[in-house]
């Protein structure tokens, strides 16, 4: 069923809904949807519904006929990571989205090299938006401004911070609901000044595979372990 | 540092190796890799090697200094799955590598859309070849012919087999070394017939993530949840 991203929220049970802009467009003129046929709206906070179409012009009217709430995936899984090259940024938020984490930070680590942009972000939060669709996923992957290691190790409370690192063990159930924020460097891996830092800070080491992964592999099949572990 | 591929062998430590052909060329002229350099050989079975460059001309003159047998992942992970469509392919393949499997399967199922040429088969191999110099793997992943599910459901014995399904719980360790062949569905997912047919051949059912995954995702974090779990 197609899905559409409605930014500024979606009607009550019962109501009719007015769709424009280039999502309307999309759906009546791409998918040719017309009166009767069903969709599904999202608010990209939660709210997901499906509505039918009453009429689909310039704009689309869409009758809600079934709405609720996801519920949000538990625990939260925040991953932290170097920026891959290229369109492999992409790649690793597609795959955050679909393996379920709940955002993704860009972070500065000492062998790092590249630098999100202002226009890859912009570009980043309509791949989002499309993944979640595909993902049937109502709730968007926040993304964040660029941080640095010092600021991904002092978290708030109720968040623990996992390292990826080949040195570390393997992943350890903590069972107790808390945030999980993964730490995942570049290509070059973590510094021994990293790690020490990390360790420092009361971060655990885990390692997520037996081979060396890159970033986008690494940041999906790690936040994919944790959230199978702690299930 | 840099990952040749020898594919007739390694020769004993202490021994002369000389490599030719493509990648000679491309470790001499890309890399200007010179007497003295130091990189890595595999042979894509398992041994691994370091080597030091006696001479590099048209070929590779290389002294062997260190020589091992990379140990085999356990448990042997098989993943099985429909063939995702166009670049996605490859992009599965690189994750398998990554991530640790053993072999990766085309599956014939009834809501699989896309077939995988003798052409396409051919390249993967060479993006086998390449990602697993990037990922520090001696042994290749395999790859095969393309197979049906009922192929699929009737494995030797030693081997659990897994269908990564919606319906399904969390993946339980088994902890007994057994090879785990986990089924990835289509787009579409597995029909009701295909999970009655697996539940009948004796096959588990297991969900390995909250959101829908495509191909490519559900195969990578589906054998980097079962490898960590069976930890």
């Amino acid at each position: 069923m197609h899905c559409v991203y409605c930014e500024t929220g979606i009607e009550e049970r019962g109501a009719e809904q007015v769709i424009d802009g280039p999502e309307a467009q999309h759906a009546a003129r791409v998918k040719r949807l017309g009166p009767g046929d069903r969709l599904w709206l999202m608010d990209g906070r939660g709210v997901r519904a499906v509505g039918e179409v009453v009429e689909a012009r310039r704009a689309l009217r869409v009758r809600i006929v079934e709405r609720g709430v996801q519920a949000e995936v538990r625990p939260r899984v925040e991953v932290w990571s170097a920026t891959p090259k290229g369109p492999r940024v992409a790649e690793l938020v597609e795959g955050l989205v679909q393996v379920g984490a709940a955002s993704w930070t860009p972070m500065a680590t000492k062998l790092g090299v590249v630098d999100p942009g202002e226009g890859k972000l912009a570009r980043l939060e309509r791949i989002v938006i499309e993944s979640c669709k595909q993902a049937g996923r109502a709730r968007l992957l926040e993304l964040s401004e660029k941080r640095t290691l010092s600021e991904a190790l002092a978290p708030g409370p109720g968040v623990r911070v996992v390292m990826a690192d080949a040195g570390g063990g393997s992943y350890a159930r903590a069972g107790d609901g808390s945030t999980v924020r993964l730490l995942i460097g570049p290509e070059g891996g973590f510094t021994e000044e990293e790690r020490r830092l990390a360790q420092g800070a009361g971060a655990t080491l885990a390692r997520f595979g037996p081979m060396v992964m890159r970033i986008e592999t690494a940041g999906v099949v790690a936040a994919g372990v944790v959230l199978n572990v702690e299930q």
